[in-house]
């Protein structure tokens, strides 16, 4: 046990690191709780392992998805805690210079004040999963050709969806696992009048910025509330003045006693992806050239919109939500870049095909595997040069109204086909999201900035040799090998004058306009999403046909390592897919390099050190005065001294687990996991057990700012807080 | 005891905060250590704390002054060593695009091998202090117009100096304590044939470089080797042939066993300068206008540097100690500005003089007193103002040929008055200096970046309101209303092109040449620096005007926080001011901020995780092959199960102290004193235990390097090592 050694740390890293080394491995699927059982009781948990395998029980049925991100039920009235990184677009859609929520927070005064999220955020109750996988896969011809078996793959999987979503106000899709060696539809409530009850100031919920993201010692009160509310018949409804709160049956019982050093914990939620088995073809693309060329895009993407959008301006409000995610999708590439360096990811990689190449290779009867993988690794080169070939084409279309007139021509070819035909994003089913992103492009968008960013796309583009070009686009646009500058700049300002596309309700009709109107409009950008379709169309068809190659020979090679694993003693577990997932450890602090420490929990006079009074270190002065004042109340933990802001875990997670429930043994809500640290996030290809380490806002620093600077005390009645 | 807490570390912060706030505030003159002798006991010395008062024995006797750094003798044929950033000057000195020792490092063979050191290097080792306070303040007329009592005692300093220094070879100086209270007059033996032994490659002697300057954990092999040469009859000497090794009777033995956590140490060194008496109006201008001003020039001035010296080219060779050095300095300052905020030193600054103000204004015959320290303080706000004025103006002559036509000019008119009447830095004393600081123009100049900053300079001063413009300046560079940057640049080319100052041999000369040749010269930075001597003698009048009446006002200010702080049983220590100080204290992680530890030792495996392949963090092949199979030798330190690289102690020190020998309890070298964490700069103005300490690196680490890498045997047989 870790706890043992800990007391002897301060003589030195041994010590320490072999107690640090403990973090687990594993996203695990519920159905997989019972199998690992026992590893679970030795852990610390206190809940029957068996009853975690059950989707519409406590406490698997109080966890939810907000898409993206991760949130729990925390009352029988729909009331639901997330983080506030995930509802700050809600926020934000709400904030104007004149009255800012980002700045001052939003605390709805009751049920009736609260406000509605931004259009298309949803509440996702997990209601079941089914094993699909002979129904997706099963009895095709292995010569089957490339393009027709995806086509025959995905037919099958819209026709589960479809007769699992005849059960209206449910959302279902067909998730792959180990890549595609099993498949299962996941059933989902689908409530989609959400609404924003409570998000602390920027200056609790994003304290530390992007200056903290992603880093350890934090103290970032990262958390809010949203309301589920559905039909009074207690059905998935639009937005409307005489819906109810949905009831929810399950929910989390919130603890005020919460954790302290090395106790069990766990985190329940929807990591989105990690590649954990992906071979060195791929990994070496992206972490010698895809990787690298992200960060220096993103930093000057970053200086684009900051240019455009100038500090202070409203403009600056309306692109924070993307200059946030922008900043940190980069800060997360340089950590993994960072951490596949420090652990030579691509070299141990290549270690690890080969060594799985030549256990292969040791039998003679798996000559047909050997080629399979081969011809696996091939397709990934193919793809990874098709990518790198069309990278400056693809960022010349960046502009959010292209992007639109794009989507709207497609919506109008893809309706002149029978529903089960049509792509994936344009079938009935994903009209109302099509519809509400449509619908709020406003609060994110401006013409300076949109055109900023287009240029600096095109810019790229037009340094890239003939080959790389689309003649369509370059001659819709009018770009020819003399065109500077000067002349783009002026091209785009024709198409920003030209537009109708900036008007919603000119957005929303061209959704039920039919084809000819829409080939036959003059706004420029649907002119130029007309003229580039027929060259898209071709390349998605090749895309399309390596994609069918792909399931074919991924599943092969899946099993394979899967096999070979085995026969060292090692199980398997498959890769974060944005599916319900349980991962389990213990708070934990770390030693993330030579000569460092972090401890496991920081405390509120860590805000005093580090507020400067400027922005991300300003918080409220209220809060700065009861810290000072040792105000702590009922929320102090005896071995720090101090209210626990934020704590370390060794959970296995990744992006998606924002908003994750974390749960203490007896199912207890203790905090949110919202972060991972730097060091951590090249986990995604390749966990590391002495670096690896997640961050978690503690549910006694929420209790403390709800209580004492936020006056949120009939949210705190309304939940079951736990001594 | 803090070892006595350290082992329940790992329960929490409170432990930890009361084993590590045991840092010693307090540097030391050797003659105050008999009066700590119980406390020095206590802390673990075994030598006698007597011997320790004594300049000319063991361990004193073997410390020394590089001027700006320490360093110490470690064999009896004046063997120094010192930090490689200390003696890196003279490395660079040597380096060529073709021969680029910086990146090779540079091990004489033999002692017939080593070179010249950069000139104008020396060694300088203290042999006598005396007290001289009535000597240089007795007897003075408080009445005497402040012009005057600062030119009566500066005749004073300098009568004894010139006495002092009939004993050839030797350098004296006389040095004020608690700001004029006292008076010592230290004597140096002043070596001046000084020679490079041997430096490691960058890669190790600044491995990290300005990114890990300043901070933990670092893994800086930051030494080298000078040796001290003097005439073949013992006496100091210039650079000769035939010249001997400096014959060292006492040298510091070189522990192969180093420290362990928790273990005594002090430094021994010159620390160079702190302010922790500053009146509130002193910090307030230095923290609030001056450093954030100097941060931003300083940040500006390296891009300038950068864009003019690009990088890999010969000119950045030339610039690099620049560069490191305006680094080194903003960082500091950065360091200063945060560590105000966080210990909110300004604020406080401004309670302990209204503390101290309230205790004098109680006792009524206290009036005077009171008087003299609000003089005190209007003379700084006066000073500050005066600073803030030509600040701009200063900048604007910011061309090192242009400082070096200042001196010229300067030394011609005071080679008119009798020697004893002469400026300061301008005597026969100081006439070898000057001429070797002249010769070494060279390797750190190119006129193309020399103009860069110039101009840079320049457009600051052009943007100043007219009543901060000198005219006398711009009349004689033709600067106008008008004068736009093309103007300017076309000025300056005009000067670059006229000038015979880029030639060593003419600039030599010009030390000889009577007053009316310069006045009369064509040279346009001479005409210049002619054109601006009356108005800036003019200011200088003022300065030390307001020197004179700083000179009458401190000391009474230091008596009184003196007799202040002893009334409430505080004993206090003079400032730092260049002169051989101790400090003592034990081996110590810390915690610098809320969540995050320090560990005291870092470990060969660090560099590991470190390195890139890429500058500063590239490491020789050699070092990372041994250190990733564990080839410690004999120098592993079973704590942490490897070699110790760097070690953290509470030191107490400060710019100047780099080089220190850090000595055990029993005086043998275990490591050297080069850098402070960022937490703790600030305490240069107000000490901290919980956040300052001190970085060296270990003796075991530097022999490691010697025997393993560098194969430097001869020396570390010249040595003695100690197990």
């Amino acid at each position: 046990m870790c706890s043992a050694v800990r007391a002897v740390a301060g003589f030195g890293l041994v010590a320490i690191t072999a107690c640090f080394a403990d973090a687990r491995e594993g996203m695990f699927t519920p159905d997989q709780l019972p199998d690992i059982a026992s590893d679970l009781r030795e852990a610390g948990l206190e809940l029957d392992p068996d009853n975690l395998a059950e989707l519409t029980e406590f406490p698997m049925a109080a966890v939810v998805s907000l898409g993206g991100c991760s949130a729990s039920f925390v009352s029988s009235k729909g009331l639901v805690i997330t983080n506030h990184h995930c509802a700050r677009g809600s926020v934000q859609f709400h904030s104007r210079a004149e009255r800012n929520y980002l700045e001052d927070g939003f605390l709805a005064e009751s049920m009736a004040d609260e406000l509605p999220a931004r259009p298309g955020s949803r509440v996702f109750v997990t209601v079941g999963v089914e094993d699909v996988t002979e129904q997706v896969s099963g009895g095709l011809d292995p010569d089957l050709p490339p393009r027709e078996r995806f086509q025959v793959m995905e037919d099958r999987r819209k026709a589960l969806m479809k007769a699992c979503e005849a059960d209206e106000g449910h959302r279902c899709r067909v998730s792959a696992f180990f890549g595609g060696l099993e498949y299962k539809l996941v059933k989902s409530l689908e409530i989609r009048d959400v609404r924003l009850v409570y998000a602390p100031a920027d200056a609790i919920g994003r304290y530390g910025g992007d200056i903290d993201n992603w880093r350890w010692p934090r103290h970032t009160g990262d958390f809010a509330f949203y309301r589920a509310y559905v039909s009074p018949e207690g059905e998935p409804a639009d937005h409307a003045p005489d819906n109810v709160p949905y009831e929810s049956e399950h929910y989390l019982p919130v603890s005020a006693a919460g954790l302290d050093d090395g106790d069990f914990v766990m985190a329940i939620g929807y990591p989105g992806g990690t590649s954990r088995y992906a071979r060195h073809v791929t990994v070496e693309n992206r972490f010698e050239r895809e990787y690298p060329r992200f960060v220096a895009r993103s930093r000057e993407g970053i200086a684009v919109i900051e240019a455009a959008a100038p500090e202070g301006s409203d403009l600056r409000i309306r692109y924070t939500g993307q200059l946030a995610g922008i900043n940190n999708g980069m800060k997360n590439i340089e950590g993994q870049l960072e951490g596949a360096r420090r652990q030579r990811l691509v070299e141990r990689r290549a270690q690890r095909d080969a060594a799985l190449d030549a256990w292969i290779a040791a039998d003679e009867k798996n000559a047909p595997l050997a080629d399979a993988i081969r011809d696996y690794d091939a397709l990934a080169r193919e793809s990874a040069d098709v990518s790198r070939r069309y990278y400056h084409y693809n960022a010349a279309r960046s502009s959010q109204l292209l992007d639109i007139a794009r989507r709207l021509y497609r919506l109008a070819r893809e309706q002149q086909k029978p529903d089960a035909e049509r792509e994936p994003g344009y079938q009935e089913r994903d009209l109302r999201w099509f519809r509400q992103r449509l619908s709020r492009l406003d609060r994110g968008y401006h013409a300076s900035v949109d055109k900023a960013l287009w240029m600096y796309g095109l810019r790229g583009y037009l340094a890239e040799p003939a080959e790389n070009h689309v003649a369509a686009f370059d001659r819709a646009m009018g770009l020819g090998d003399d065109t500077d500058e000067a002349a783009v700049s002026s091209i785009l300002d024709g198409y920003y004058e030209e537009t109708v596309l900036e008007d919603a309700d000119t957005r929303l009709a061209l959704m039920d306009a039919p084809l000819r109107e829409i080939e036959a409009h003059d706004d420029p950008f649907l002119r130029l999403a007309v003229a580039v379709y027929e060259p898209d169309r071709q390349r998605e068809e090749e895309s399309k046909t390596r994609s069918g190659r792909g399931d074919l020979l991924r599943p092969q090679y899946m099993q394979a390592i899967i096999d070979w694993q085995r026969s060292q003693g090692h199980a398997a577990y498959p890769d974060a897919n944005g599916t319900l997932r349980v991962t389990y450890g213990t708070v934990l602090g770390g030693s993330p390099m030579d000569g460092l420490i972090y401890e496991p929990f920081t405390r509120l006079e860590g805000i005093l050190e580090k507020d400067s009074g400027v922005a991300p270190f300003n918080a409220p002065v209220e809060l700065l005065e009861r810290a000072r004042a040792k105000d702590f109340g009922t929320y102090r933990l005896a071995s720090i001294g101090s209210v626990p802001v934020n704590f370390l875990t060794d959970l296995d997670s990744t992006g998606g687990n924002s908003g994750s429930a974390t749960l203490n043994a007896s199912g207890e809500l203790v905090g949110l996991l919202f972060d991972g640290t730097l060091e951590s996030v090249v986990s995604d290809w390749d966990f590391n057990p002495r670096t690896t380490r997640t961050i978690h806002v503690d549910t006694r620093y929420m209790l403390w700012v709800m209580e004492k600077i936020d006056d949120a005390d009939w949210l705190i009645d309304e939940m079951t807080v736990v001594p």
